[in-house]
């Protein structure tokens, strides 16, 4: 904690100096620059602002002890249900704690209920059965109370499925579509593979199968299944859909080469409800000048109930509040106000980020910038920007961000939640961290707060916090 | 392993090409280009062989391979042990599986034994000693039969030091001196920290101490001991020193405010024997066009012996094996040779490293460019380069080495073991990683296979291979 609490009103001028003797190749060593100001009110170029910000977070690691505390006393946070309340009530006294004014918005969200049994076993010729590591899929029915035993039938892709035609009827669809390793942007290998998670339930029971058993989305193997959202067509019967371990599902292929007569007995008791009463949790530090002028600070706090939502989205949402807490610890007051909202529902669909947008209260608002933290604690690599537009106005605030890790400043941002916002003229910007690991935690009993780096959590929170303050003083 | 083998003789113009058009911003995918050729031979742009190389090397986690190999063939190599040349039999039998002629060139070698005592206790009022866990520092001498006991003096620089003056006689001086976390470069902050473990005994026994416990260098907080060479002035009499956990260096602190009469009983077993027989290990794929010309891939076997050297330097060695298994899946056969050196006593001031540089066998041979792994198999993030010229020689490829996760080429190239090359004109590349985490494994038992992501571990030996591919059919 810093002991000075000067306003950053009159850094402007000599910050853009600051950042043009950068940009120039002046050496800008990540610490804080003496050029003199030009006007009266006391001088603090970003630059030194940048760097305390780096210097407190890493000292202290604030956002590892904010994620500790939301994986240990809100382990669970399914959307809908009631350890998601008690989470979001964690939360609030959080920001209560940070000295921010704090409210919720109400929305609706999905309640679906996992149930006790998710339960999938071979049954093949001879010995026992055999049984597989599965997690029921998010919104997924269940299957009648004595289970499903259907003949299983692999299929690799949608045109194997197309393939299949008749013999699809009455089984069940094990999709065995390995996310692609050879990429080294695993986001991309994800959306490639993840319709078959999406889509494929209805895309089989368009040709009457029972059920479906989804390869899970890593690219590791191992003993893990990794849950999802099921996305029903509504025009299709709704059938049984769970995730299988990528080990699992090796064995099982193997298995069915050797014996193709294999039936699999599959039993979920998973059950959706009617939708719930939910909220955005939204906290703010009030700007000094423009306070209805808005830099949003956004991660969602629902997660999937196999973990502890660590990297997703407990380390977004540890992010906000750490970047909002090293602000306040340098004594800074921006001229617009920094607001987090901490969103439900992201799992289902991200409609909560829908809500937040239309909202009544947003009428007399003005979002100027939106980021995102959605990608995991990972190490800080880029920032992301939705358009060429905001590209070219915070393109020269990258080498602020330098010193902490950030590599890029480029276009490609956005995120769920805070999408909506985008229609309404507001800068989306994504935080980008490393994503080799992320797909080996999401969504599974994986993601725990031992698979966060304390050091590469805070660099998220630290880069967010400076980019936030930038944004807030200067407008885009 | 693809299957076709064509030569890339022919890619040079057609390279130069795709890679201007690749910095004119025409469209560079990471996907191979698919421009005409200017000359008769068969046509494989550079942005292809990248491409390849990455696909194959993230399909396989070949790297990972060989590293588990080691680790669990060879967990211990402390250079001048007989471990150690098991390891490096290994490695060469490795070296025979990918078809490369290998031999070894002697070198002399540190040969130090930890021995079975190590051992620190507080001695306190009342209750019953309070063991530390601590570990002998490299190259330190023993205790004497019955340990050091001595009162203990808390030093948090060599300032403290200078100002402790005659209360250090006869003491064991206690180096408290904490890495610094604000900075995102952690080797600064070990650099800036790793004095007091090189030099402090010496420092320490210039007044008089009887023997120095070093915290260990590390940013975390837990309970490994992290060794690493201790330096001797050989003007000054040589005193036993330990590393001490850093949570065990915080709590002897706080007890030593409360109590400052503690004392503590050191005792260490280990001893420095004779200089051994060990060797450099060398393997190459031959150049076809100018054998002579040799492109170098470094890393250091040696390792602690507290862990398995996965990170330190296992990783480096096991990048240099999968680039040039790598190389050869695709079947280039590039003009210059591309050689692997694997250095014994690294771990003890890189002595093989200069052995190598000035062997008679050099005299005939021209290393055009050196490669040294040896920051950890984390994420692949920079090439430095060791000087303006080779910068300006090197970043036009930086291009091909984008779609594999690195971020720059810049300056500062080098590394301990290749850096007595530079002399010669030689072009010295360091592989530059991810370090957030690095010094949480250093030289510690926590320095184990677990603790290295395949993918990361991969990335980086796709991109030495890309790097020696360009390097050996081009030249600087």
């Amino acid at each position: 904690m810093r002991a000075s609490k000067p306003a950053i009103r009159g850094a402007r001028i000599a910050a853009f100096a600051a950042v043009l003797s950068i940009l120039t190749g002046a050496g800008f060593s990540g610490r804080g620059s003496s050029l003199p100001g030009k006007n009266e009110e006391p001088e603090r170029p970003y630059a030194e602002i940048a760097e305390s910000l780096r210097v407190e977070g890493l000292k202290s690691e604030g956002a590892f002890a904010f994620l500790e505390r939301l994986t240990r006393l809100a382990p669970a946070r399914l959307t809908g249900s009631p350890e998601f309340a008690s989470a979001q009530e964690l939360m609030r006294r959080e920001m209560e704690g940070l000295g921010l004014k704090s409210w919720r918005e109400p929305v609706r969200v999905e309640h679906w209920v996992r149930g006790k049994i998710q339960q999938a076993e071979i049954i093949g010729a001879g010995a026992a059965p055999q049984a597989l590591r599965i997690a029921a899929l998010g919104l997924s029915v269940p299957t009648p109370e004595a289970g499903i035993t259907a003949p299983l039938i692999e299929i690799r892709s949608f045109e194997d499925l197309s393939a299949a035609g008749s013999r699809v009827r009455g089984a069940i669809v094990f999709y065995n579509h390995p996310m692609n390793p050879s990429s080294q942007d695993t986001f991309a290998s994800y959306g490639e593979a993840a319709p078959y998670r999406t889509r494929g339930a209805s895309e089989a029971a368009k040709l009457g199968a029972a059920a479906v058993l989804v390869r899970s989305l890593t690219l590791r193997r191992d003993g893990f299944p990794h849950t999802g959202m099921v996305d029903y067509d509504p025009d299709v019967p709704r059938i049984p859909a769970a995730a299988v371990a990528t080990l699992d599902a090796e064995a099982l292929s193997r298995r069915l080469r050797a014996e193709p007569g294999l039936r699999l007995r599959l039993h979920l008791d998973c059950r959706n409800l009617e939708p719930a009463d939910s909220s955005n949790l939204v906290g703010q530090i009030e700007g000094t000048e423009k306070p209805g002028e808005i830099v949003l600070l956004g991660a969602h706090l629902d997660a999937w109930d196999l973990g502890t939502g660590a990297h997703d989205d407990g380390a977004g949402c540890a992010q906000c509040l750490e970047a909002v807490r090293l602000i306040r610890a340098l004594g800074l007051k921006p001229k617009r106000t920094i607001r987090i909202v901490l969103y439900p529902n992201e799992e289902f669909g991200a409609s909560a980020g829908r809500d937040y947008a239309r909202a009544p209260r947003r009428s007399s608002e003005r979002h100027v910038a939106a980021i995102e933290s959605d990608r995991g604690g990972f190490l800080p690599l880029e920032f992301g920007l939705g358009s060429a537009e905001t590209f070219e106005r915070l393109k020269k605030w990258e080498p602020l961000l330098r010193p902490a890790g950030i590599r890029r400043v480029g276009p490609g941002g956005g995120g769920g939640d805070i999408g909506p916002l985008g229609g309404q003229g507001t800068a989306l910007l994504a935080f980008i961290p490393d994503a080799q690991r992320y797909f080996d935690h999401h969504h599974s009993a994986n993601d725990v707060l031992s698979a966060v780096h304390p050091r590469e959590l805070e660099l998220g929170a630290v880069v967010m916090a400076v980019m936030a303050v930038v944004i807030a003083e200067e407008g885009i």
